[in-house]
């Protein structure tokens, strides 16, 4: 089946370069893009048209790590480093989703948000709660986007309210990949919280899921100072934090998203390299927790796959335009740290790690190639606009500058529009 | 004549310390705060009071350092430093004001934008065109804001379509003053745009206007690493760059606002202390132009007053809201580097900036104490609240990092509520 939309097609295959077709025409065939074309081929003349005049086409947003159950916690708690806001805001807000009615009322909020935001994939660490998981993957299901969701494995140096038991923990994992991988759009992910909430055995277990499954896995590395070297008293045996994921078979090439990796020295780095680990970059939440600034400038040198993320609520953007924006600015302070040794990256780059940057952990998601799903956001930008004409690339530009969620007039997943869900 | 107002009212009379009274009352008298109450005094039962109900009442936005005549520049050139981006975008851009059609057309969106985002009094810098700079005075007036506004003077290392000469620059000056003092609500201010762009003779006539009238100065000051080595390289008898503006009388004590000051020494940083200067912090426009980050944890130490700013349109986000937030993580990212030498600063730290710290500049404004302007805002954040209680401090920070002009539902200044103007 065939559709054609007409617009503005802004979009960028390669990071730091923009392809744009003014006026163009998005082709989609069953839901995958079939091509983009400036003038549209004698073939397609009898077809329907949908036209969305002025407006711009780009790709849906790919948030790479969020955390649902922080939800509630959006734009608060941003007085406390990383390992003390965990213990004062986080485990007591991720503990109230043992209750399914919390856990429906406020993943109705979330889901609407990440709608709302143009989020059309996310990939995203739920609480410990086996039920709770499967409701939002459900929920997120029903609404059309797309996402990995991941039950979160804790059993060492947590609350006694918010912990688990070690076998309890991989038996719950194995029933919620079981029940996940039947729900259309959603994929299960294998998801230790990271190093200190896990021990040993409930690490090599989730290895040995990951492999008998064969699912990707998702963590946090190298995030903050104290964190660093608390993973060290912990594994004197281990060079660096890396090293304890790759002890305990975590790090299945190419399937492993790893958030943050802000203070990953040289060795880590090369790891984060040879595995072709995604790096999950969250300036926002980097910011708010004082983590640090990611060294993005020089992975992209190494041609490390950098996606970009919320990383709620660490982060309190879901809106990923602010995340790129935010992505900027702290890679060129990082360039100044680092004497300018890096090339300077631009607005372009971040919107690529935004959309293909992470889409590629999906798959074909996050461009407007031959063979991509046709997840696609039309904007609305006649408010943000000037009294002078703007080109596509000035256009783009100031909606990850000036715009938000009300710029996002729709939303197609597959080449399907999608409503607002709850 | 005695208004009041009740709702939740929040504001900081000391740095980093919150003032909140729920559902209290703030009672004002000839436009001046009179006083603040959690329980209403029976002196003055019998007046009409205007109930906010929920909403929270907060002292309106101080915007210390704004280009008015880049508007329309607003979220585009963030991928040049300073200098270039000043011959590529700003110069072209301010030379258009020339045009006292395009100056209306484009101050209507600004004045519209700054009413909008809650920003009630302002410290701008015009263009260097005399009848541009008084249309834009009188616009501000006739929209109840508040401002100081300062006629840019340049008269060499400027393009041959944007430059003055000296002469005509200081007369136009004077002019510029004279009419500008009538204008209600508005103030003019000395306004030399920054040593590279300003003759020996034009800084030394500008501060001879400055004493002759008694107004205020501002400026820039070491924005930029390749800023301060070219004031090195035009002013080899002075050591530091604040040197210049007091060889040539432009540091009155009390009475200078000194847009960022990144990379003042220990010696520049001991004159801002000695004359008083009061910093326009702009965290926003220090990421997009690639400065770097302002030491203001040292300052703050140091007792130096902070302002913060939109510096628009080196910074995109007219909403001070969204400027606290990123001084807040610039904070923190400053600190990190400083080897956490300096205490932790949070959002009301900040906040205060955004208020009271830009406000002092103007007098008795940014604060509920008695005497001050009663400039404030209500704030409607029924839409960015969760499923749990949140306390005034909780929903005043979530305004700051949530929340957007959308949130705010009427603005006051002098006690008087102003309509949008345009």
């Amino acid at each position: 089946m065939k559709k054609i939309y007409k617009g503005n097609v802004v979009f960028t295959k390669n990071i730091g370069e923009l392809t744009s077709f003014e006026n163009g025409y998005l082709v989609v065939e069953n839901g995958k893009i079939n091509s983009v074309y400036k003038i549209l081929p004698k073939e397609y003349e009898e077809y329907e048209i949908i036209d969305f005049k002025d407006k711009l086409l780009v790709p849906g947003f790919v948030d790479i790590h969020l955390h649902a159950p922080q939800i509630n916690n959006l734009g608060l708690g941003a007085d406390l480093e990383l390992l003390n806001w965990l213990e004062k805001y986080t485990f007591p807000e991720e503990a109230k989703y043992k209750d399914l009615d919390y856990t429906e009322k406020s993943y109705k909020a979330l889901v609407n948000k990440l709608w709302e935001n143009g989020t059309t994939s996310s990939v995203i660490f739920g609480s410990i709660f086996k039920k709770s998981n499967i409701l939002l993957s459900k929920m997120i299901s029903q609404s059309g986007l797309k996402a990995y969701v991941g039950k979160v494995n804790m059993d060492r140096n947590s609350p006694d309210y918010y912990i688990e038991d070690t076998e309890q923990s991989l038996i719950d994992t194995e029933d919620f990949i079981g029940e996940v991988s039947k729900i259309k759009n959603i994929k299960p992910i294998i998801t230790p919280r990271f190093v200190p909430s896990c021990s040993k055995e409930l690490m090599y277990g989730l290895g040995e899921l990951a492999e008998k499954y064969d699912l990707k896995i998702q963590s946090h590395l190298s995030e903050n100072i104290d964190e660093v070297k608390w993973v060290r008293e912990l594994h004197p045996d281990c060079k660096n934090y890396i090293d304890v994921y790759e002890k305990y078979n975590l790090l299945r090439k190419n399937k492993v998203v790893m958030a943050h990796c802000v203070w990953s020295n040289k060795e880590e780095t090369k790891k984060i390299k040879d595995y072709n680990i995604t790096v999950a970059h969250a300036p926002v939440s980097n910011g708010n927790l004082a983590s640090g600034i990611a060294p993005i400038p020089s992975y992209r040198e190494n041609k490390i796959n950098v996606g970009l993320c919320s990383d709620l609520s660490g982060g309190h953007e879901i809106f990923l335009g602010k995340v790129i924006k935010e992505a900027e600015t702290f890679g060129k302070l990082r360039r100044i740290e680092d004497n300018k040794k890096y090339n300077y990256m631009t607005t372009l780059d971040y919107f690529y790690m935004a959309t293909k940057g992470s889409g590629k952990f999906f798959g074909n998601v996050g461009s407007f190639e031959k063979g991509y799903d046709a997840d696609f956001l039309v904007i609305d930008d006649s408010n943000i606009q000037d009294v002078n004409e703007r080109n596509l690339e000035e256009r783009l530009k100031r909606f990850i500058y000036l715009g938000n969620s009300g710029n996002i007039s729709e939303r197609y997943i597959n080449g399907e529009k999608i409503e607002k869900p709850f």
